[in-house]
């Protein structure tokens, strides 16, 4: 689907906002949902210098106060089914401190739509299983809302190449996943065993592997892991490498590429190639993706790559996905 | 020792920015001297509405080139040894943008101390076995320079709070460790097999829990680890929890410690209590510490505690500490 602007949500929370001053970016989340704020605050870092912000978790957020949360503040908030209590309060905390509320969800009669000011919709196929276009998926949707962040306040106009981008977006990750599907399958087959898988990546993609490892991994598999990044690495992580360790790298296309790939090169190294398993984003088919979302978009193209290999391992491990839970939504209070 | 001003390095620091403009502080380092920043963020967002600031993994700093680094940024780097190759150059990328860099080091002869305009020296007790005064260490040292930052730039005079902590820091110390040593022999006996160890903290604890994993059990003890934030252990990391699972969770005095509590509490329901060692800042002794420094000084006084709990761990596995690295200082090249 071409699109001629941003989604109607999307303009309408920054129609709302447009007089008043932005001081700070908060963007607030919990778990799966705060893994996307991480590569939003890539773009801000990269390209709004009017803009500082903040990626925390909700109930920090709601705890630490910070100083700069005020009226001169957004918060943009994300939870998939709106119910997230942690993130409903931070949005009604934030709205009570007088600033400015954009709450990110499926559902826009969620307790966390109806505590924060504007609400923006978008789309996730993995509650339903039917497929969506992933230019309404939370990616595609928190990039709207910053690229026309960015626009309203003075900022590089992104909005063109990111509504160019999206139609490709679709295409370009059905190519990944059939590039890959090989790679999972034996990856699937080798890390069957494995106590522990850990994720590697900088840059853009530190949210896709955080996500991976504690929402995916840990959540779903009850498999131990860690989001390591990527530099951070060589500062302590890497001395648990050995010929038995199990890594996924994500080696992306955004400035930070370099670290990953070195990275990828001391598993290679000092692990064993057989339990490296490596997304290069430079060997996928990207047509149709132009800068800065070129690079901006491959966490999401791994993430589905990575979603479809889980569902590889796990039928290898004879532990099902999504109902593979003993505490999440089991119990009524924790 | 009483102090009656912050100490000579950072005074003349301090004075040397004095008359510029500072629009955002970027804390820059890797590992073990990057979990320090995260606390030195947590002051700088409860007490700097003046002041945004931003934790960065140097290397990811260097490669993301933030928008906001330019001559109104003021960058604070640290690096035990100065050596750091990605502390040094990300001191140099930012001089070269026209930031104002100031280095915390324990050696002002050292590549990062050379790269940065201004050099903050500190002590630290781990490398020469020598005791030191905590009120010398990093965490003093930062605490000096952000609180001295914050009353010069408008904000609350938090120096006379944390001059007067200072001096009761060690023996605070001191009566932690005697305190936990106890507890500390139980899970070192406890803990001597297992295969992965997580800790969870939030707040102005997340350095010290981040730290403990990464620099101590993953590259000292090659045991698979994570710092998991404690309310994003809701949200998918916590359903690793069985009766086997072993967790270190600290529990502090800053504005998150409910947080803290609730993770605890799940831990204990779900886990073995007998495999969750919790180190909580609320059964000590803290003579003398003023808030916020009573809170803000928590993740030091545990990392020391912790630091003791590791020995005893090494001796317990026959793994000894800093003698058992495979890659860090012994390549060459990586």
């Amino acid at each position: 689907v071409e699109r001629t602007g941003l989604n109607e949500d999307v303009t309408a929370a920054l129609d709302a906002i447009a007089g008043r001053r932005v001081a700070h970016v908060f963007l607030v989340a919990c778990g799966g949902s705060l893994s996307i704020m991480h590569p939003g605050k890539y773009l801000l870092d990269r390209h709004a210098p009017m803009l500082p912000s903040d990626v925390m978790n909700a109930d920090e957020f709601t705890c630490r106060a910070p100083a700069r949360l005020g009226p001169d503040a957004l918060v943009i908030l994300c939870s998939q089914t709106g119910t997230t209590r942690e993130t409903a309060r931070a949005a009604a905390f934030a709205r009570a401190a007088g600033a400015a509320t954009i709450a990110m969800t499926l559902d826009p009669a969620s307790p966390l739509a109806r505590a924060a000011e504007h609400v923006v919709r978008y789309d996730a196929p993995y509650t339903t299983g039917t497929p969506i276009d992933p230019a309404d998926s939370n990616y595609a949707v928190l990039y709207m809302l910053l690229a026309g962040l960015i626009a309203q306040r003075g900022g590089p106009d992104l909005r063109g190449p990111l509504l160019r981008s999206l139609p490709a977006l679709g295409p370009a990750i059905e190519a990944a996943k059939a590039a890959f599907a090989p790679q999972s399958q034996r990856f699937a087959d080798r890390f069957a065993g494995a106590g522990t898988i850990y994720t590697t990546a900088s840059g853009v993609n530190y949210g896709a592997a955080y996500s991976f490892a504690i929402c995916v991994l840990m959540e779903m598999q009850w498999i131990d892991s860690q989001a390591i990044h990527a530099n951070e690495f060589f500062h302590g992580p890497f001395e648990v490498v050995d010929r038995e360790a199990c890594f996924i790298a994500l080696v992306g296309l955004d400035e930070t590429r370099r670290i990953e790939e070195r990275t990828v090169g001391f598993l290679r190294r000092f692990g064993d190639p057989d339990n490296i398993m490596v997304l290069d984003a430079a060997t996928l088919d990207l047509s149709g993706l132009e800068p800065p979302f070129r690079a901006a978009l491959v966490p999401l193209v791994f993430f589905d790559v990575l979603w479809a290999f889980a569902y590889l391992l796990a039928a290898r491990r004879g532990h099902t996905m999504l109902e593979a839970r003993r505490y999440m939504k089991k119990l009524v209070d924790y």
